[in-house]
């Protein structure tokens, strides 16, 4: 076994309460690494087009990489892998905080749980073994109380991964939450509702292993190099967290007003901005493990209508989501908004998105009071943004309709409101306009678990990083080359999901570094072909589960409001992005086929040889191609 | 009543037998016209969302306008408008020949037809009554032999509109045939299995009576002095008919080869030409009534392998569907699957895309020949475009899978084929590509009755008509402005839908040269102005008849093909049109909101006072537009 793993998969089938460890395989850690890259060619393995995201055939991964529980800054992140309920499609998620590096120190690289709990249970792992208990006692409590009473009852020092009420009910945008009050979500997908469907309210994790690392001393040196490039280019992030872009963004009408419809808030966003919650609210900085950034936000609200927050602050996605999405501009709001959708488990970017969508179909009089159950949700009301989160939250009410996220809402009240309902593949678009960075059209187009700018296409858009060709930022309204730029930066950000490593040292290190690091954690002699040959395997073989539950090309699109309407004002105006033009050249780039299926000899090259066989019909060999 | 009409429409309803009359509405012949614009009023009327097309309740309209039945050059069409079983939605086509003349010489301005007869039937209209008649004793018979039959039982010089076998059958892609040997197609939209579902094999019509003419003298002047021009500008249509422009389209990459994959074939279009016809299988000429160009072929085949054609050759579509889109370049045996589309009563489009697509897919291995029934469905193969032809004809076989239309086949079979199924709303696009004449973008996604390029912004595109403002040709791949062109172009030549005109002429005559011989036809003082707004008006009309049927903006699109695959050869190498900016450029000229609904202002404005109610929820509000 190389150096930086642990060697072992803890495997957990909750159906028989069987309890058995399988090994890390040498080739497959080189090939996917770790993370959600090693995680997708686990679900490809365990799961298939039949499987039912919430059924007990579904697995769900939770994977660290060969830097989890190492000094290298900000690697402690850990992956959440299964068939997504949301999308049905590829699912992935991932969260900072101490639960991946927790994980790793109880002997674990991963963790599989398969089948379903014949009665709500939590699984508790540490130095001397794992159990699976009873959580009847504490079903429906909300994630900062069942973090604290399982500390309580387990060990101060443990690590908790939990579902609140919203994944005990399999709203399918439910997050699995980790470490309480300084939360930290695995978001996406709605993989909080795989736990509620295997009835596990929590894996809690404590243990005092660690990996041995190749080259120690090098490493150590390394890093102390690197660190203060690091902090002095994330110095904002630390400042202000996430929350400091929000002006920024506003400016260039990046993030998203009013469901999408409108180019220009500036006013508005300084009032929720990064700067201005640590102005006002902001008490403290919270760090994930290994993290020399500390983006983490504690707030406080001690008075007014929405006292009582106390914790984790909104991040950019949560400004914008249950902020400029919906028009409010009530920071303390929004960061009750926010707790309570840490605390019910429930992704903030869906719930943003659903309330929004919400608010236009209110506008639009396609639901009413009769629908909302009396909320008056017009735009920029602080007060139905609160009560909607708790509709959603427990389900309730007009959240029955939004609970399984806007596609679901969308096809469910039919009509018009298929227009306005902002996602892709059935994800809700994170915060980004492809209209103010034109790369993104092709991000949200093309990757695995629907609209997600975790492909960074973006931040290469914004950053030069020269070794991957990038000299100098391009044009954020160009086309030509955005394709090429998009499938890059998917393969390149993909492996920060694999080794785990946290996105925001993108800016500040070479990928050469990271090899460098990866090698010296591991023993490897990887080059940085070999390592960006890594991330573009984890991306065809997503690309590849994904064919196999039935999507294709035609999937691969966005919303029409993305494609057909110009900002009439603000830092974007009159630009659409074309969208066809930058697919053409992406699938070209990738040595797919013009209509996006995966080419047999690309497959090959990638070592997939076996998958060969999984593509669709006619598509099998290299002379069906014109 | 203005000169020109007669004043009266003919009503029968099959199911009780009762045929009755009404009075022409003088306000709504200036308010639409005639032809399907006058149709749209009336279906619009007549129909609903909840109306079954194949289902007793839907109307089926025969239409003609003032100037049919006049000397005006190429007057001698007439519309069919119903709600469509190919599409689902607004339904339309328009035939020439010599039928709408006949039937306005019987005293009709226009037929609608109800209900469904309890036996065949067919229509027998002259200057003496209305018969419905038996139509048992020819039912199967093909359209070529039903034309001779029923003249020979009603009046040698009447003109039949009639199906054939596949109509019967309902087959969702049934023409509606006319004139026998010297076919004139209404053949998109399906409206033939309308026919067919009301157990009507054919209507008749014989009269003697013509439409009074406001000012005939200077009616005749302005005629005799547009028409040598008319016939100058036309000559190619007379000499090689719309098959002349198959090497200049194959050379612009505008005629899809291969169901619209490779971008150069020209070698191969030569052999198909209409001058390659014009040399070797053609015997004549014929003409619709009224019209002094002449681009119908006779063409006989007398030896061979496809020896027996003998009557109606191949027109442009037909040779690009049975020709190019299926890789076929043997013209005598495209021109025996014309004739067998003819008196199957197929329309040729549909039959080519079904034909293509299936050979794709065989291509594929998606279906094999005992899908097939034994049929090589290679690229290119005349034997099997023949043998399918009769498939597709019969509903027999493979047939039964493709007569209903390529969405139709795509959704049956599933996966990857929708991928290739090249059809806009349900139907299959014309044969001119967008990657050649980008504003067939916009054109295509827009147009009511589905994907079609007789909006002719192509023809803007290509020709100057200074009167709408188009001093000399666009580029042919710009973006800016293409989206305004395609709304005046499908205003403009909509009207030639609604007086009934052949769109030939438009390249020779003027936009007022019209107006005047509306006016010297019907004595009104209509202005170019008002002129213009009344082709607007039916634009907005079927664009509402949609809405109502639950189609909105997502439906403007493209097939993926069209707006991802770039052609590596010929003459459109390497552009894909920007359908998003187009869209967002037409909707805000045509006074709809961002997303496609036509404000309840511009309504007011074109007279539509009460389609504003129709609107959606949230849209009938000026306020609601942001």
């Amino acid at each position: 076994m190389p150096y930086g793993y642990m060697g072992r998969i803890l495997r957990i089938n909750l159906t028989s309460g069987e309890v058995t460890e399988q090994q890390m395989d040498d080739g497959l850690a080189r090939a996917y690494i770790g993370g959600s890259g090693l995680g997708a060619r686990m679900l490809y393995d365990e799961t298939s087009a039949s499987t039912d995201p919430l059924g007990p055939e579904n697995v769900l991964i939770f994977m660290t990489g060969p830097l989890t529980g190492t000094k290298v800054p900000t690697s402690g992140r850990h992956a959440v892998v299964a068939k997504s309920p949301l999308t049905g499609i590829w699912g992935e998620s991932d969260a900072g905080g101490s639960w991946g590096v927790a994980l790793k120190s109880a002997g674990y690289d991963g963790l599989i749980i398969t089948g379903q709990s014949p009665r709500p249970a939590y699984v508790w792992i540490h130095d001397q073994g794992v159990e699976i208990r009873d959580a009847t006692g504490f079903w429906g409590q909300d994630t900062y109380g069942v973090d604290a009473h399982l500390k309580s009852v387990t060990d101060p020092k443990a690590s908790v991964a939990c579902i609140g009420p919203a994944g005990e009910r399999l709203a399918r945008i439910a997050a699995i939450m980790h470490d309480g009050k300084h939360a930290r979500a695995a978001g996406r997908t709605g993989l909080g509702a795989v736990m509620g469907a295997k009835n596990l309210k929590a894996v809690v994790v404590c243990g005092s292993q660690a990996p041995a690392i190749a080259g120690p001393e090098a490493l150590q040196a390394s890093i102390k190099r690197l660190a203060p490039l690091i902090r002095e280019k994330t110095t904002n992030y630390h400042k202000y967290g996430t929350g400091g872009g929000v002006v920024t963004n506003a400016v260039l009408a990046d993030m998203p007003v009013k469901n999408w419809r409108i180019g220009e808030w500036v006013d508005s966003a300084e009032k929720i901005s990064g700067q201005t919650m640590a102005e006002t609210i902001l008490t403290g900085r919270y760090y994930c493990k290994s993290c020399i950034i500390g983006c983490g936000r504690v707030v406080k609200v001690s008075e007014g209508p929405y006292a009582g927050v106390d914790g984790a602050g909104p991040e950019y996605e949560a400004l914008a989501g249950l902020g400029s999405m919906c028009m409010v501009d009530d920071l303390e709001a929004i960061a009750l908004a926010n707790e309570l959708c840490n605390r019910y488990g429930i992704d903030t970017i869906e719930t943003g998105t659903c309330i929004a969508f919400a608010m236009e179909a209110y506008e639009r009089r396609i639901i009413t009071q009769s629908d909302t159950g009396g909320i008056a949700l017009n735009w920029g009301d602080p007060e139905a943004l609160i009560q909607m989160v708790h509709a959603i939250g427990r389900g309730e009410g007009i959240g029955q309709l939004l609970r399984h996220g806007v596609r679901a809402a969308a096809e469910s009240l039919g009509g018009l409101t298929l227009e306005f309902a902002i996602h892709v593949k059935g994800m809700a678009l994170p915060y980004h306009d492809p209209r103010a960075l034109s790369s993104l059209a092709a991000a949200y187009a093309t990757y695995p678990r629907g609209g997600c700018h975790r492909g960074m296409s973006h931040g290469l858009e914004r950053y030069a990083i020269p070794e991957l060709g990038y000299d100098e930022p391009m044009d954020r309204h160009a086309t030509v080359g955005k394709g090429v730029m998009t499938a890059i930066a998917q393969d390149y950000y993909g492996l920060y999901n694999s080794l785990k490593l946290c996105h925001f040292i993108a800016g500040a290190i070479a990928p050469s570094d990271i090899v460098t690091w990866l090698n010296l954690v591991t023993g490897w002699d990887m080059t940085l072909e070999e390592f960006l040959r890594v991330g573009e395997r984890a991306s065809n073989l997503k690309r590849m589960y994904n064919l196999c539950c039935g999507l294709s090309r035609k999937d691969d699109v966005l919303p029409p409001r993305i494609t057909t309407e110009k900002f009439d004002e603000g830092g974007s105006k009159n630009y659409l992005p074309h969208l066809g033009d930058m697919l053409a050249e992406y699938y070209k780039h990738r040595g797919w086929s013009k209509d996006g299926v995966p080419l047999p000899a690309t497959l090959i090259a990638l070592g997939l040889e076996q998958e060969v066989a999984d593509l669709p019909l006619g598509y099998r060999e290299v002379s069906v191609q014109k």
